[in-house]
């Protein structure tokens, strides 16, 4: 099925992108970074400026209160959009994910440009904080609307809109959102779409159908009653810090192999099907030391690095707090030192099994150290892995869309980061969750000079359209 | 010989004591921090109160200016004290060492009290940034001089002073001050005695004969061209940090062993007669378990104790530069990491010796982890060790004075930090260096709470006089 309305709603996006990059302007101009104090009236500015332009599409928009923010009382947290336009039963109805609030940014801190002005180059890269990250595929979906509209082609679905406000910050209040509205404002919801994730690289779109989980976990050593004087007492107590490097030592090899008993039998075996996804993926060992910054690439072939990307564990270790940090030299023994490190997680291994082997490691190499300090194991954070049913209508309509706007089929990918919205909609709606993402890998979200390509917006959109008619057509799977 | 003229000296120091800690108070209240640029006019402020007072005593004093600051060229340093009080060829003439510059402080540090107004409790503390470190020492020289002038006794030596005012900061220009005046101002020196130590304990005295040496060094590791999220390329990239814990986990055990081949050969073997210097020693178990803040210690026994503080080596792992280091979660896989470590040296280790098998050792541990990552060893900065011989006649003198003034036999220790000045006039002179003490374990130097007690101040102040009586008269060893 090719949807013949689609041409005339290809023919008005590219009619009004100067309209949609002005659109994108706008939001780009409100700072809306939700881990800062000072800018959360500029969130909730930019959750009303997002409601009006809905309401004027027509839409239906609630701002959502979520109350105060826990920890933080004193600020309110920003206000969660449930939108809607359309409610005909007869057709499906899609649930959009995206949200409205961005990262820190400032032009001191190596920007180009000033971060909260578009900045458009010559070839095509609009610079400016949120630009890809997360406005410019929020406003496909509105730029998409609008188009359908001036072209005087009919929506084939309903949408439901859920534009949260605290993204970049934790995503307070979401969770709870989600939750008890999963019968009620969420109920009509056949499928959900987030476009909020990146292509794995520059020219070929990809439909995203995993990520990997987080179990974060720190180990605190601690022993003399205050920092000690190398000097004096060197050689005369037990240092936590040889303590704790011991035991980071002790979790991983250099070649990423994690030393933990039990967590490879945890890992799902590759089944056939599987392996036959990695090798069509556009992506090579050049993209992978470019994107490195160096050839510092662990292993040697594209499908082993695409493996160890999505489906295979990996334990990094982040840094130590209450250890001297600054450049120079001091001659410290520090009393408590805290070791940081997490565990990326792959089906099938469970939050609490991967805590249990990781808490029983630590507790035995503490134990062989014979140490008179006191060892400490903690949870910081431990969010699971999701991974949706790629065979779906709603992977096998985006794929089709994918392949009317950009002739090509899409890569099947999963992400290594953790996207915890994705397994609460999954849970919590128990309906197919994809995402589709619109901008590369060159757009330096959460970095500076944070960018979306022209290209990539203004395609974007119409992708962000047609996935729609493919969805409103694509038989039961 | 017991000088019978030390009776009146030591019933003026009595008498005179509480114009004593009215010099003391003075001095205090001269915010003299050597290492903030604001306050260095009052680091020269102090060097000129201190030369004032040496003047009103009859002494004779130059200033003399050092240049500007290394490095902070826009900073001049502050002036070395050269002073001189009697220049009979009769007698032996003793060079006086000590610092007229403070660590900072601020009340917001959590001092109790004003840091800069000495303040002096029930029991006799006095309180105050430079109170024991080493404004009360250095006075305890002035002291002893006005309270021979009031008893009318002729001083039995000839003075020279060195009082520096940048030795909590690196004791810039001082080293070239002591080379070009050894020959110079410094040639009539017969031996040098520093007051700028502690006492192990808070009751019995010590003589300090040696120091341990410090050879700092770091390791740094770098690979991807900047920091990686852990999600996106955990799994996938050589990760510097895996690779640093390995190096630097291999250095030393938990108990204090050094792991590094060779290091143990070259440490110079206990004899019968210094293994006798460690039994008497003031110092139990329990003072250990205090000063480290709980029972941490490595050893079960003083005198093990006593000679892994003072007699051999130790590493000691301070923290890493560059990996995540604050409070809470950050899933960063950093992209290059320094870690910095330590060796406290002691005879026989001489500091090339002790850099080549360091340098092996982590390029070897290196190698083998087979990274793709670069490596790279630094040395930081070394100071060697420096021990004296304690049976020279200014050690015997020092015993005497300390034996009249306070009834017991000195302690013979060994400090585990480096005093690099001793090493330098040790080798520029030729002289016999000693380490005589005035304050107590408990003094809080570089701490907030910083004091002297008034004991140790006045007592101090006539065991410095008598040091000089029992020098006078001490046969030539």
């Amino acid at each position: 099925m090719t949807p013949h309305h689609l041409d005339s709603y290809f023919k008005h996006v590219d009619g009004l992108q100067d309209k949609f990059i002005d659109r994108l302007r706008e939001a780009v101009a409100i700072p809306s970074i939700s881990s800062e104090d000072a800018r959360r009236p500029d969130v909730v500015k930019m959750g009303e400026w997002l409601a009006a332009q809905i309401r004027a599409l027509g839409g239906t928009v609630e701002l959502r209160p979520l109350g105060r923010q826990p920890g933080r009382e004193h600020l309110d947290l920003p206000p969660c959009l449930l939108g809607r336009l359309g409610d005909d039963p007869t057709k499906r109805t899609i649930l959009l994910y995206g949200h409205y609030d961005v990262q820190p940014a400032q032009k001191s801190d190596g920007w180009a440009t000033d971060p909260f002005t578009l900045s458009i180059d010559d070839k095509g890269r609009m610079f400016g904080r949120g630009s890809t990250d997360d406005k410019g595929p929020v406003l496909g979906w509105l730029n998409a609307i609008e188009a359908h509209q001036k072209a005087g082609v009919e929506l084939p679905v309903n949408l439901l809109m859920c534009f949260e406000g605290m993204e970049e910050n934790g995503s307070e209040g979401l969770d709870d959102t989600i939750k008890s509205e999963a019968k009620g404002f969420f109920k009509d919801a056949d499928v959900v779409c987030i476009s909020d994730n990146y292509w794995l690289g520059t020219e070929k779109p990809c439909l995203t159908y995993g990520v990997r989980g987080c179990n974060y976990y720190s180990v605190e050593i601690s022993g003399p009653g205050q920092d000690l004087h190398s000097g004096v007492y060197g050689g005369l107590a037990h240092e936590p810090m040889t303590d704790l490097i011991k035991i980071m030592g002790s979790l991983v090899d250099p070649d990423g192999k994690i030393l933990i008993k039990g967590i490879d039998e945890l890992v799902a075996p590759l089944t056939d099907a599987e392996a036959a996804l990695y090798p069509p993926i556009a992506f090579t060992m050049q993209d992978l030391h470019q994107s490195l910054g160096n050839e510092v690439a662990i292993h040697g072939n594209k499908n082993d690095a695409l493996m160890h990307k999505m489906r295979y564990p990996s334990l990094s270790l982040h840094g130590i707090e209450g250890a001297f940090y600054t450049p120079g030299a001091k001659t410290v023994i520090p009393a408590k030192v805290i070791g940081k490190f997490s565990v990326r997680t792959v089906p099938n291994m469970e939050i609490d099994d991967v805590t249990k082997l990781v808490h029983k490691h630590v507790e035995e190499q503490f134990a062989k150290l014979k140490s008179k300090n006191k060892m400490k194991f903690n949870i910081v954070h431990c969010g699971k892995w999701w991974v949706e049913n790629p065979n779906h209508w709603n992977y096998t309509a985006a794929a089709k869309a994918v392949e009317r706007v950009y002739g090509v089929q899409p890569d099947m990918t999963r992400e290594g980061g953790s996207i915890p919205v994705t397994l609460t909609f999954q849970e919590q709606l128990g309906k197919n969750v994809l995402l589709l993402p619109m901008g590369s890998s060159t757009d330096a979200a959460h970095s500076i000079n944070e960018k979306l390509d022209k290209r990539n917006y203004i395609e974007g959109t119409k992708l962000l359209g047609a996935y729609l008619h493919y969805a409103a057509g694509e038989p039961t799977s």
